[in-house]
């Protein structure tokens, strides 16, 4: 067996990228709990036709087929998202489901995209979202960006993450714009509209006269719609400047601005209304969400999300939902690829026990088991070498403190340091900087 | 869209068995942590020449390919077990790991069997190794079933989950046994004493001397060597009184004395040496593990491992090492269907803060974000309605408290009891049984 290649877009991580892995999961997890969002899983395969249902999407799917298994087409394939899951578990399990439900799932999701720079096969997802049987209040349109901003914010303050910009929109603003503007075929010009970054608002202006067929003074509006942006509610004054009227305009206005003025509350700085965003696929139905990582924003977005009014529906009961999906790897893979965030050690463990003889090595353990009852992870040298090559056992692995001795009369040394002190595995403690590897960020500038 | 059907094989949680599912994984974590085991995860794909090398298990494998991608065989399958991938990323960064590598990994396996009953396409496995370049210490067979005891033991006492039996064997003395006796084919007689306990001792017996050709005291020995078993030291003497002698079997017996007798130190009662354990696979080289729940047998094992001599090997260098498995779904899967554990609410929310009118929702907010600041998990009731509602609504997602009023002034109810009491969120604290959801066993007996 000779050394194995990666897999293109199948990103693995080394030990000490893993510890900030779920150094990030964890806070994610543990600020979607404080929010009351309930954990759930789901299975990683979804049949093909539930997949398939989703515009485009179905390019991107991997299949999966029993090996020896019947030869027929297959029938079962990896999720790509964590969307179409959550709507086939809500329908699937209503009955014993409490409305409005409000759910966190952080799993990995499968894309067959052609193998690329940046583009992830596997990647980890975390998505957020509340869902309510008929109608969904719009009040949590305003709280799921403020639950995604605190998770966010908290990766900022405690990993040194890039601080985020999350931009807002509303589709039943535009939507209610271009209808007050008498176009016919509002999506048309939206789909237009979405590539204003991309080509710049003279082209779009063209395509929306020569493609959609609306007249240039039309055409004028909408781009310079998709123009306005403000950190408050600024951008109503913007907007009916333009002189536009229509009881959806109205309506997605005080949606957008219910949203921006709670976040500049709680979250100041962070959220934008941004009326050029429409987010590409075309279930959203209300609100829009969109995140850069300040200084990083080519790398794309890395929280999405929006209202989509039906989720899910099983004939007669539709259910209605508001979702934001941050895209860990996305997120995450890019930073350890430049070492911009180090853990201090790459192990869990803070104490080498160093044994003396393998006579003895029971003493060793009964002195890791000591420290272990106490919450401090330790492990046994594996060799009863020369005291020195322990040590530097222990250095090569990151471990901050070697024991030397028994349960009484032991001593323990910082190896960093080479402070060596008596010590009582029943009492020692080291200190809370050391207990576990830390994350530390190496990008003061952020 | 009519309400789908489960995935025969898939298994899914409510979220209140998922927040069980969490506290097992968490405590498997936290242990294998205080142990030193360092966290990976790998891809869920390998290649399939990889994954077809390890006997008949190709069977099983379940393959992925690109829906539009070319049209050929499949090239990758989903990994059946977290050994192989572990053995592909040890040989992939053997380069940056310090060695002896200490590893574990929690993740999702998937096996394209036939839907049965107990049969799981997916599920979980919790594993720990320790693989060494070249050689790996004895000590560690030894180390290893303590870690594993010390986390299934974690579980019995904090969840009331059944306690756990450990059986134990060395590949060596059986081996050196038979090679003392002087027959030719130990692998076979392995493979017929396998089924001791599906045939019986005399079946076995038979079928020694017709098929592996052995006589009939030879025949009688070996079936005497397999009804040993004992949870302290005594099973060597009764081994010598067979009156076989081989280095092989001497070594095999030192190792599992050294097993048993540490065993007996730090987890009494939980491993015996119990000389019919096999292990099916035959890449094992010395000491097997096989788990029970006692009072549930008929489960099957829920933790084996073992040591294979070459775990992984490049060519010039060859990686030994020792494992042992946790099957989590296979142990959990059945107690939740059971209604064997429950949790002390469905929700992580300990708090719903109770609105007065959509126009004071701000309120309400604020109040939350002070709960949750200090680690109350607190949510925003979904609508303004009557308080009666919006308790009755608390007391359907299972929350305890409910608050009232804002910031200043409020009062918080706890609904199972009825009382109510002033309280500022900004000082305020549940009980620490309220604070997070319990997990609660319904198994006294065990």
């Amino acid at each position: 067996m000779s050394r194995p290649k990666p897999l293109s877009g199948f990103p693995e991580y080394t030990p000490e990228a893993r510890i900030i892995e779920q150094f990030v999961l964890d806070r994610l997890r543990e600020t979607f709990e404080l929010h009351g969002f309930a954990s759930i899983e789901t299975r990683a395969v979804e049949p093909l036709d539930r997949l398939a249902k989703q515009g485009e999407i179905d390019k991107e799917v991997y299949t999966v087929q029993r090996l020896h298994g019947e030869n027929g087409p297959a029938d079962l394939g990896l999720h790509f998202d964590l969307t179409v899951p959550f709507a086939r578990y809500v329908l699937e399990n209503a009955h014993q489901l409490a409305f409005p439900f409000r759910r966190y799932q952080i799993q990995k999701v499968w894309r067959g995209e052609r193998p690329q720079e940046g583009r992830y096969r596997e990647f980890t997802q975390a998505d957020i979202d509340i869902v309510d049987a008929e109608t969904l209040a719009a009040h949590h349109d305003v709280e799921l960006p403020l639950v995604t901003l605190a998770a966010l914010e908290r990766l900022h303050v405690d990993l040194g993450l890039p601080p985020v910009l999350m931009r807002v929109n509303n589709r039943k603003l535009a939507q209610g714009f271009y209808l007050g503007l008498e176009i016919a075929d509002p999506a048309a010009v939206l789909r237009h509209v979405d590539k204003i970054d991309k080509i710049g608002p003279d082209r779009v202006v063209e395509q929306l006269i020569n493609e959609v067929k609306i007249t240039e003074p039309q055409a004028r509006r909408c781009v310079q719609l998709a123009q306005i942006r403000s950190a408050d509610a600024s951008f109503v004054a913007e907007v009916r400047r333009l002189g536009v009227e229509h009881d959806q305009l109205t309506e997605g206005l005080e949606l957008l601005t219910d949203v921006v003025t709670t976040a500049a509350r709680y979250v100041p700085g962070r959220l934008i209304a941004d009326l050029k965003i429409a987010r590409g696929l075309d279930y959203y139905t209300g609100t829009v969400y969109e995140t850069e990582l300040v200084g990083f924003e080519s790398w794309g977005s890395i929280a999405s999300g929006g209202r989509y009014d039906s989720l899910a529906s099983d004939g007669r009961i539709s259910y209605p939902g508001v979702g934001l999906s941050i895209g860990v790897t996305r997120l995450l893979a890019p930073l350890l690829a430049k070492g911009m965030l180090r853990a201090s050690r790459p192990v869990p463990t803070a104490v080498l026990v160093a044994v003396d003889s393998e006579e003895t090595r029971a003493t060793a353990i009964e002195v890791a088991e000591q420290l272990r009852t106490r919450g401090i992870p330790a492990e046994v040298a594996p060799r009863a070498e020369k005291y020195g090559r322990q040590i530097r056992y222990a250095d090569r692995r990151g471990i901050p403190f070697v024991w030397f001795g028994g349960t009484v009369g032991g001593e323990v040394k910082d190896i960093r340091s080479g402070e060596q002190v008596s010590a009582d595995p029943a009492s020692w403690m080291p200190s809370s900087e050391d207990l576990k590897p830390k994350v530390l960020s190496l990008t003061p500038s952020c």
